[in-house]
């Protein structure tokens, strides 16, 4: 069988054994550390492909639990899978709707086979098990897919926790079974267990021994703080193994995306770039801005004068606001232009700061200049 | 004085007359018969400059009314004026506000010196003058801008309608003299005079004296069946000076633009196609086309299969129906794309037909095709 993805290990910091890489799918390559922008329902937010391309987005992800719902897997497959669907030549990875049925979804009933629930949409009660999600991630056709886990609340009680990591590992070895394209679509594990280092040395254990092409490591970013997020980072890459890619599951912030590289994550998705750009709120190099605020609506600077994407190149806080106001379209297009690319254009910086060891200095620069060191900011 | 616009007829088809020119600004040169793209407050919506720009857009229109209400024309003109604020390198024509003073606001009291209203924002009571209108298209600083007229119903009584022309021309005049940038800014006259050739002729003759650089023909497509607004084009077009332009307020369906140039017209506006594309509508060869209906879920073919446009050549109807029924923007971008790319194409035939003497043909085999001649099918 061959592997339809290969990691390729380029440099480790030397301080902090944060990894430069490549990953390479069948649509393409990419470098790692890589943000995902998130395009849940087929588009991410206001977007053209055309767009994520020339921002350097080599990978994007969609959400199969939505795309189930609407338009229905058939139809993309129809189509002839996502990429075709949705005009995307570049990888694509779906999750395995499990995030989404235990938190959007109304009267979940979880056994062994699977998990019973209420579509957030039609109000249809519908069924979704390991070999389900599965099935629909293979119609789908993404570069990558992941397995169905169940994500309990991160303090849930102990014995829940561990009866749940067992139940996500035999759930995870039903779908490696039930994949229809190993050769084609990489399916990876994800590792759960809540705060307990036992249970994610468990998960770990498991997951790694059915031999994924890679991991990811879910429950996080749920609530708990990021010293706690950190800790359990720390504690989880390294039972991961060294020649797969790991990918931490729904963190977009900047200060979790730099740590999180420093702890050995190759791979984020988030919607927070997109989904605070439709609330008039931006990421420059000096922190947070909301640009719909009055005190910009005489300042024709741009959203972040340091960087130099298209919106930023061409068009002032003063203009972006007006249209936020006025609730032109174009401005939410220019907001979630700048902060999608702010993301990616981060990880590029933190790439070049690994391959020159100094990711340490690039943390302490961005921190301080972005005011993550001032307390009396709120992010 | 030199002009700010210049008229230069290049060739009248020779069946009806109808003009291929070019208009040169300030702002670079466009050919006629042309569709302007409406961008009321700023923003073509959902477009980018650039998009309207690889469409062929020379000019586009933005509304006085809006942009005094939002962000008010200080900003506007701290900016640098509308070209800067929206970054629009080419032409820009503003209407004067008449229009949304007599459609949208409440409470109106006309009187000689202007009109008094309310807000349809904040509810505040305001005043419009000729003055006050050019005073704030001088401060927009648009090519083309337009005089402050009123627009009565159409089938008003006589008395009022003629009462309100000799107005509506002594506004024109006012507004001449308060014209602050007549090197720079082009100010267009507005025919009115509703359904009456006598009222109609007088208006045009006022204007023509004054010497406007350009004249419009206001208080059509305003309800009136096409072809009572056709009699009054080919009774009104002829009072109006060769070497200048004629721009027809309001009109963007297909058979009025065609019909508008048969009868002399130059340019056109209309919020139609962006207006239709949010609801999930377009315009195709073969007429109107309902993006969004479920009969469309399974077809992957483009919205319009002869349209060469970026959304044609690159979405499927099914991609586009999905997006439209999940609230996704790059939905009504596609939409709006494609609309807007599909009067401005029409146009360009149009022009081309006109070079070859083969107008009335176009307009029978277009009409045959979008199915205008279908008495069952509905506009
Ligand atoms: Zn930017
Ligand atoms: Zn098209």
């Amino acid at each position: 069988m061959s592997s339809p993805l290969t990691y390729k290990l380029i440099h480790q910091d030397k301080k902090t054994g944060a990894r430069l890489g490549e990953i390479t799918t069948p649509h393409g390559t990419f470098q790692t550390p890589m943000f995902m922008p998130v395009g849940t329902q087929a588009s991410v937010k206001t977007l053209a492909p055309e767009e994520l391309k020339e921002m350097g987005a080599g990978v994007i992800l969609a959400n199969t639990y939505h795309l189930w719902q609407r338009p229905g897997p058939e139809i993309v497959k129809e189509a002839g899978g996502l990429h075709k669907f949705m005009n995307w030549d570049q990888a694509i990875l779906t999750d395995s709707g499990g995030f989404q049925v235990f938190s959007l979804a109304q009267m979940r009933d979880i056994k062994e086979e699977g998990v019973t629930f209420k579509s957030h949409i039609s109000g249809a009660k519908m069924f979704l098990s390991p070999e389900k999600a599965i099935g629909i991630e293979n119609d789908l056709g993404p570069d990558i897919m992941m397995s169905l886990d169940e994500c309990p609340p991160y303090f849930s009680d102990f014995e829940y926790l561990q009866k749940s990591v067992a139940r996500t590992s035999r759930w995870a070895e039903r779908g490696l079974k039930a994949h229809r394209n190993p050769d084609t679509q990489a399916l990876f594990g994800i590792v759960q267990g809540g705060p307990h280092e036992e249970l994610r040395r468990q998960s770990a254990q498991d997951l790694v021994s059915l031999d994924f092409p890679g991991y990811s490591i879910g429950g996080l970013s749920v609530g708990e703080s990021k010293e706690e997020m950190n800790r359990m980072l720390e504690f989880t890459t390294p039972l991961l193994p060294q020649n797969k890619p790991r990918y931490l599951m729904g963190v977009g912030s900047p200060d979790a995306l730099i740590d999180g590289v420093i702890r050995g994550i190759d791979m984020f998705d988030c919607v927070l770039p997109t989904r605070i750009a439709r609330n008039g709120t931006v990421m420059t190099s000096h922190g947070r801005l909301v640009v719909k605020n009055a005190k910009y609506a005489h300042d024709f600077t741009p959203m972040d004068p340091e960087c130099d994407c298209y919106a930023c190149r061409n068009y002032t806080r003063a203009y972006i606001r007006h249209l936020i106001k006025a609730d032109e379209t174009f401005g939410i297009r220019l907001t979630s232009y700048h902060n999608v690319y702010f993301l990616l254009n981060l990880m590029k910086k933190v790439r070049a700061a690994i391959m020159n060891d100094e990711l340490l200095e690039f943390r302490a620069d961005f921190f301080e200049k972005y005011g993550y060191n001032d307390s009396s900011r709120d992010f």
